[in-house]
């Protein structure tokens, strides 16, 4: 009988933070691609556009002018999917089962200046976003349990302008993936006696093979269980539960180590590299949550180039998650992208 | 105090099947749209493609050549992510836990004519389709536990020939997804004493008002916790818990839903409309499994036109699924797009 070979036949790993398996199919990787290319991003855009809604000095479609803002600049969605004021209803049929939301949706530009992306502006300016992440939080923390913190960026992530921005929604219900989350921390903890994500951050320390990035403070890997081809996940390496929680000394390491990764995405395959990111951490529901630890995931859609992206479709969305390069592969290659950002080196 | 309304509130609805809930923000249907668009699918391809490697006596990747078929043709995928012979091994590391798969992945076209999709297929052409379903699942059940049905259509979900064709996946362990909605199947049963989808389709026949298109066997509704703007479940009215147990009447009634269903479809934008779908039913672990009943979900990512999709991505990715238009708007819209196939109709 032949041996297993993690990078040529199919297996299934597990995801702890989901309960739920990844099918992993290596050899497929060296399929030829004939399906859908992704358009080019726009390459240099202007450091001020007349016609975008979040530089500033503008107008937005509401009618309010944008202040004229330097570094972060934070306002409520215009077309926010959650407000403050939906009145209260539900219903218990088991089949038709709803209840009303309350929250708030607001839009954090990361910088001043159109043409910027995070990996382009300095570990002071990243450390302003970082900041303000926090500053959010602590506000809205207040009045909601759940602060998500996300970035879509790239038009291939439903992302409709350029200028750097993230967002945050807030609400006073913990959304579904959240709850599967801390239910699977919580078993973990009651089962091992430690934190999960504490865990699983010192052994891939030790085991290295799946390392990009670390610095005194944080770390990220391609984790075990990655379902998007270069999927990350940065994890801190002290105890800290949630985003609030963050000190000066480490908002600036953090900022350093977003620089870096961002930078390996751009330079993977000399693009803008479109992904999803966002923070999770403890609710704001009143309890410690040793369970908890505070991190980030980044979700990138592109798998072979700057134009060929993975497509969740049919099995995926049916039975299970499947992936192509492994892990392993793919935090070689985000590592080898170390460096300069790739708009600055002369090649 | 305002008195909800579900065509203006945010509200979160539970999808029975998953245990997930669903926010809706149906206010924010009205926002611009300056975001990616989707490409137009290829028009008026011909009936044979020298090129296409799905066409009777084509030359595939691997050098086999395809026999001169006229119905349907079923054959190994060249690039399968499940292969029979795959190796033992796992390790129960609750932190890198991982166990080898076995399976076969199989292409299954729908027709030897390249240029027609489902619904431009006779109500003959389309039995002959479900058929070879039946037939497949026959043959695969006797060495796995789960069999795959699905169809990618469309460039827009990772399809890379427009031939019109599907993919059958066999694997000796269940899937993560269908894991949970069996747990979920059992659970209701447990509680209630009777079928979660056979209450379903009785209830949303007696509502109406998310039901697109039935005949005497067959339903299909735009499901009450729909993910994806236009969404389908298609529910048998019968007791029936497996593909394998299609008669020769019950395939014929189902070739007509799935023609009229898919007319709808590519009727609504006027355009070739892309979508997942696929079959789920009881396991063939040999247990008679009364929780379960045989369906197939259509999941189309279009959300505005034929060029603008739904994207499923930060606050999704993280927290949980958010749709802006109704299930009830949604199936108002399909079924409104009812009748002739728009190619055929002079307008
Ligand atoms: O099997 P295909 O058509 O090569 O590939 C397509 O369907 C698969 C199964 O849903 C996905 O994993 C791929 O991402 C998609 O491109
Ligand atoms: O809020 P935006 O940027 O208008 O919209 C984008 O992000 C949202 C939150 O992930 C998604 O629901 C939308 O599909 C996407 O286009």
């Amino acid at each position: 009988d032949p041996q297993f070979d993690p990078n040529e036949h199919s297996h299934r790993r597990y995801n702890p933070l989901t309960s739920e398996w990844v099918l992993l199919a290596p050899h497929r990787a060296k399929r030829p691609w004939l399906g859908q290319v992704e358009a080019a991003e726009p390459s240099a855009s202007p450091s001020h556009d007349r016609n975008c809604f979040l530089c500033a000095g503008n107008t937005r479609a509401n009618g309010e002018v944008n202040p004229d803002y330097r570094a972060t600049f934070v306002f409520q969605n215009d077309f926010s999917a959650l407000v403050p004021d939906t009145p209260e209803a539900s219903d218990s049929d088991p089949l038709f089962r709803f209840s009303t939301e309350r929250g708030e949706s607001r839009v954090i530009c990361f910088s001043a200046d159109h043409s910027k992306t995070l990996p382009e502006l300095s570990i002071a300016e990243i450390e302003q976003v970082v900041n303000t992440w926090r500053v959010q939080s602590e506000e809205l923390a207040e009045r909601y349990v759940w602060v998500q913190i996300f970035e879509n960026k790239g038009a291939t992530m439903g992302c409709s302008n350029p200028h750097p921005h993230g967002q945050v929604w807030a609400q006073s219900q913990l959304p579904s993936l959240v709850v599967k989350k801390q239910q699977n921390l919580l078993d973990y903890t009651a089962q091992y006696g430690s934190n999960l994500l504490a865990d699983y951050a010192d052994k891939e320390l030790e085991r290295q093979e799946r390392v990009v990035i670390y610095n005194d403070d944080w770390l990220v890997v391609v984790p075990y269980w990655a379902a998007w081809p270069f999927e990350t996940l940065l994890l801190p390496r002290f105890n800290i539960k949630r985003m609030t929680e963050l000190s000066e000394t480490e908002q600036v390491s953090l900022a350093e180590i977003l620089k870096q990764l961002t930078t390996c995405y751009d330079n993977l395959f000399q693009c803008s590299f479109p992904y999803s990111m966002g923070w999770q951490g403890a609710p704001f529901d009143g309890f410690e949550h040793t369970e908890w630890r505070l991190h980030a995931h980044f979700y990138p859609p592109l798998l072979r180039s700057s134009s060929v992206k993975k497509f969740m479709v049919g099995y995926e969305l049916l039975a299970e998650t499947q992936r192509d390069i492994t892990p392993e592969q793919a935090a070689k290659r985000l590592r080898d992208a170390r460096g300069v950002h790739y708009t600055l080196s002369y090649r």
